[in-house]
């Protein structure tokens, strides 16, 4: 199956590229730009970065000491995607391999002197993920050998020993190799490097050994700490190696941490990480929405470890987070020409960021970027998007569970359906039957649905969050149609999220919408918000929400910004403040953003 | 006279070490504490970790690549203190002086081929105020000598060019030692480093330009951004410059980036600086209690500014300033014990640091240690102590200014006087004559001291914020006696600060106040103040205050941290919290601390 991830049980079975389908509409759009633009995108700036010419012994040297991965990420998008241009970057790629299947332009000649920063694990990690994603959407060939001979080098080399990578990502990859070929000693080799994470297997470091999850074992950690991306990387290979060694107490345990981070360390979009310096998880409740860092790349990581919790458990609250993230973060992260990433996705903006045509050395958010010096993200972006079809809809043996409803036509067993909606834009999904069949087909209800409603054979019935369901059998043409409530909502912050007292913000459906200003028109550094329902404008196939805020008061400085009054609402009269959806800003040119509205004192 | 700062015009002159000189009292006994345990400790630490053994050509060179800079500021601290230890260091130095004057212990070899990240030029700074402060103690020795011979070296290299450091310092350097020889080309070299500033002089990093204050010349910047001590260390240099040369436009320059600075960029604490990632400043209104990086350095940084624009106007907001940065900042900076030290300082700690008697990697603030990789901070608090009776009073042709009240006797011309207080714990502050003279006393009223009085000849007037004057003749045992108001006060953010709307804090007199928690003893992770007068408590003479809260809501996780309805008050019912001066927090081991309360919707 054509398929990022596929366990050997679970409560839930990924349904795979091959039996999703996406549809013209809100992803299946974002699915083509990908394969058509964005892919081609990453390559040619490889090329002129030299970090595909690194392959082929061009010196100096170029790029981080990871920019190996970013070519093997390219080439797990090109395997998902089908890509004509895969074989030949496959071959340049091999050409680097060095006998033992030792494989790294930065480190040959010095291997694993630095396991603390050096991520030659991780390159492996990304390496051998798109050699499973060839395999499974096209078979062996040069690119699966590589990854083959590799993921067997460091078996040999790492199996006995405490060692382990300052990056995770190869635990989740050699699962999935176990997954494909069957070979045991990955998924020990897994099991190893998961178990030997907090022994410590790595020295200490100014951040802390927390910052690469080696303060604690897996299984005594509470939560989610250190760099976001390097923690859900880690979370997602240990989901993996429990549910294929059955052992409960390890997926448990990241159940745990799950929970409490998704509680106290986790934005409204979904997206995770409070801190620049260490590009890492804050304290609890500790959620900027200025300097929330919230990189591309963590919530792509978050949506794996929620889509692996959601297979094994089967837990509706797995994919309203992806869903919430999907939505919120990963289409954020690429602008609407398909060319342009953001590294970082604040929350609030307050000056507008600078037009960047060439590399972007910092990863700040507030403009796309075409390229990064850590190019990470649009990588993964593209990956992520050309797999996204494995995400939508998963089966059991009683039918199908539609997680994502977008515009697509899913085949499984005796069924096939096709899903048509406007969603998110509007509340509508219907599910229709192609051929007949039997089976059960369960739609996901969000969270935020109080009051959606399932009509099934001419019977309409309220359902709660959680699934949906209507059995069938179906004949040709059956239709099940579900209404989800789209009334814009307002959020308010938990009170000990100190950052955000004061404030609320507007949602609706799964959508974080945000006040964005261009030019400073509106001003949006001096507001307060009205709680009242906001307005709806349909402008172009975007939904978007007006609210009335006093806006414009004083730009000055008051001298000392600390007095011995409590500060009033802004002197401006109330106005109609426009906003649009947050993961459609930044497309506008240099701007200012926030999610987070002051509500002021009520007069 | 013995002063780290003394310009040839000015609206105020300084009075130096020569002139004030402290008794027992809040600043008397930390001077007294840093001559006797901090200096040696600095110079304990600076052997331990080899950076003084770097002088002598030991091999391998240990320490950052601007470690000569923390021995040429415990020079400087040596030598305001006329510290025995001095004379030994500086032949130690001396030594590895090359014949054409340079010096560095880490860029021998490869002098200034990294002028953005070498630091050779902040070295010499550094050394050369360690010079300016020597001759103006002790007169021409070894120490001297190595900082002219370097100052004139940097003259030869850098006269002509367009270069400058990425680390400022120098630029005040050299017009201190201008200031002390009469060398007109040391002036002219502070004068081209800061002209050469942002046409640019130095490359484009990560950061940005900003970083090091290269983004824009800087008479057209209208704020102090990037790198905070950075900016101000420039900030300084400018004003000194500007003195030397009659250039007013440059001196108003730094005068309307000071205010916009203070006006939106600054902590109560009066410390400076958002951001971990790049220690900078963040933007205006972007002041985080929790991630407010407040580096000590950049507290010492804004006090030496402040000074030198005091001096050059004689506008009393400077000192304002200054008061406040040194009861709350600097004061806050070292332990009660004088050997271990805060790197960053915020205002806000959710969860204890683990304790550390060895280096601190990391500069998080929230439990002091003894040394750091980086240890500008120890170092720079030893120099600042050692100076600091330089800062409180100034002279005019018709008198003397105390700025600072605090024990100590100060002595100019005709007049001498014992000043005796309480101060900061009581606001009685009684300036006795103990000399027969003339001339005009002035005692700075401060901008929160609405309501002071000033009684002189038994005449009791109320006097406003600014400063307080009375004229003589004096005759021995004369008193003026000034009472300043030391009523807790609630203080309220601004409404542009986001990261503190809905919370307060409490002041009294100069003093910012905390809550702290040992042991999670009170709790504070949920909490709303009441804003009701405070009740005082003496303890161990320090005043504390305790206001009333509700303390432990719940500490559960709601499982998802935004809700449909405003957050209330938590559960607890109304109990006392006791508040603490800021810069005693931190003395009784890991703790959690906020200065801003939540203040709670009223019910």
């Amino acid at each position: 199956m054509a398929n990022p991830v596929l366990p050997s049980s679970g409560v839930l079975s990924p349904l795979g590229l091959d039996a999703v389908r996406l549809s013209p509409g809100f992803w299946g759009d974002r699915v083509a730009l990908n394969r058509e633009v964005t892919i081609a995108h990453c390559q040619e700036w490889e090329e002129r970065e030299g970090w595909i010419g690194n392959f082929r012994g061009e010196r100096p040297r170029r790029g981080r000491e990871f920019s190996d991965s970013e070519i093997y990420k390219l080439l797990e998008a090109m395997a998902w995607a089908d890509h004509p241009g895969l074989p030949a970057l496959a071959e340049t790629v091999a050409g680097a391999q060095e006998g033992d299947g030792y494989l790294n332009t930065r480190w040959s000649g010095s291997r694993y002197t630095d396991l603390e920063w050096g991520h030659e694990l991780y390159c492996y990690g990304h390496l051998i993920q798109a050699g499973v994603a060839r395999l499974r959407t096209h078979g062996e060939d040069t690119l699966t050998r590589v990854a083959v001979r590799a993921a067997d080098h460091v078996c040999r080399r790492f199996m006995e020993g405490t060692q382990t990578c300052g990056h995770p990502v190869i635990e989740m990859a050699l699962v999935e190799l176990y997954r494909v070929t069957g070979t045991e000693r990955y998924l020990e080799m897994a099991r190893r490097f998961v178990e030997r994470r907090g022994l410590p297997a790595l020295a200490d470091i100014p951040f802390g050994r927390a910052y690469y999850q080696d303060d604690l074992p897996v299984r005594q950690a509470q939560v989610f700490r250190g760099h976001v991306v390097r923690a859900l990387y880690l979370a997602s290979g240990v989901v993996d190696v429990a549910v294929e060694t059955g052992d409960e107490e390890l997926l448990k345990a990241v159940e745990a941490q799950w929970e409490r981070t998704v509680a106290r360390r986790t934005h409204l979009t979904g997206g995770m990480g409070s801190r620049h310096a260490d590009e890492s998880f804050g304290e609890d409740y500790e959620l900027p929405p200025d300097r929330a860092y919230n990189e591309t790349c963590a919530s792509i990581a978050s949506v794996m470890l929620s889509h692996r919790l959601l297979l094994a458990t089967g837990d509706v609250r797995y994919a309203d987070l992806a869903e919430r993230t999907l939505y919120n973060m990963l289409a954020t992260g690429v602008a609407l020409d398909g060319r342009s990433f953001f590294y970082a996705n604040p929350l609030q903006v307050r000056v507008p960021a600078v037009p960047l045509d060439g590399v972007n050395h910092a990863p700040e958010g507030g403009l796309r970027s075409p390229w990064f010096d850590v190019s990470c993200c649009p990588n993964n972006i593209a990956r992520t998007l050309a797999s996204l079809p494995a995400y939508v809809a998963t089966a059991t043996a009683d039918g199908i569970q539609i997680h994502h409803p977008t515009p697509a036509e899913i085949r499984h067993g005796e069924l096939a359906v096709k899903v048509e909606t406007g969603y998110p834009w509007d509340g509508v999904v219907t599910v229709r039957a192609l051929t007949g069949g039997r089976g059960r087909i369960a739609l996901r209800v969000p969270a935020w649905a109080a009051g959606a409603r399932l009509t099934h054979r001419g019977e309409v019935r309220e359902v709660v969050p959680g699934y949906a369901v209507a059995d069938g059998p179906w004949r040709t043409g059956d239709e099940l149609r579900l209404e989800l409530p789209m009334g814009p909502r307002w959020t308010f912050p938990d009170r000990r999220v100190d950052a955000l007292r004061g404030s609320a913000a507007v949602e609706r459906g799964p959508l974080v919408y945000c006040a964005e200003s261009v030019a400073d028109e509106p001003p949006l550094g001096d507001l307060a918000a009205r709680v009242a329902p906001p307005v709806e404008h349909h402008v172009n196939g975007v939904v978007e929400l007006e609210v009335a805020a006093s806006l414009g008061g004083s730009s000055e400085p008051s001298g000392w910004p600390y007095g011995h009054e409590p500060d009033g609402r802004p002197s401006g009269a109330d106005a109609g403040l426009r906003l649009v959806p947050y993961h459609r800003w930044g497309n506008r040119g240099p701007a200012t953003m926030r999610v987070w509205l002051p509500v002021g004192a009520e007069e």
